[in-house]
């Protein structure tokens, strides 16, 4: 079930939890984990309120998902994430041999593909999907936090 | 508090770790943190117990670390690890800006060194404390697993 179907759909649900994360003060990034067209792991950023580094949103869904998998390898799953995943994310994007991750907006600065192809060999990836309203929010999170 | 007395010392508490690992069926890899002279972070492999890729030595370690400190940053500690992180594992200890990472074993397949500067540019790095411990743990290992 790697089709494209939906992925859209998939995305806003994304943004939502990226929405969720910006009302409680944390990096508005969000991610779902789809398998068979189901939304099995969530996730949105929570580095500050867990005081934790490791506190991705895709670190959150992915452990989601596999947990809900009973299994270590998410290689029938989807990624939508808000943002471009960062070399952690990669990393773990990797051991979990995830099917597919589709991004929306990049990030420049902190973003994994600064440092080559870090995901599976079988892992397709895109980038660029509602990448504007994923990227306006983060850009107006950041404005609200210089001009708190 | 990044002197390098004692290095030894706790890196034998990160191998006392990962033969915890080992014995529980995980590929034997331990962790701890270190902080004034206090270990305040452990961790060991627990991916199979866990069903969850990401759930490995280091990330364990650092959100024990972060939540005793309070805070999301590690600049003032240090890490010893008997094997060399990986890209996840390295782009966590990246955010957390650690002060100083000590690796025993070299990781030649999925070590973060195979692509380059991944830690913070502030942290120190260095690898190949009791390397010769740490690694004769995953051979054994890896044998215990073809021929079990």
């Amino acid at each position: 079930m790697l089709g494209h179907e939906g992925d859209e759909y998939y995305m806003e649900q994304a943004l939502r939890l990226a929405r969720q994360a910006y009302r409680m003060g944390e990096i508005p990034v969000g991610a779902v984990i789809v398998h068979g067209g189901k939304i099995i792991g969530r996730g949105h950023n929570r580095c500050e309120q867990l005081n934790d580094p490791t506190a991705h949103a895709e670190m959150e869904a992915i452990t989601a998902a596999t947990h809900q998998l009973s299994s270590k390898y998410l290689n029938e799953c989807t990624l939508y994430v808000t943002l471009e995943p960062c070399v952690m994310c990669a990393g773990a994007l990797f051991w979990s041999q995830i099917g597919r991750v589709v991004a929306g907006a990049s990030d420049p600065k902190r973003g994994f593909t600064l440092h080559g192809s870090l995901l599976h060999p079988k892992t397709a990836w895109s980038m660029g999907l509602l990448h504007e309203e994923c990227g306006s929010l983060m850009t107006s999170f950041f404005q609200s936090l210089r001009h708190g």
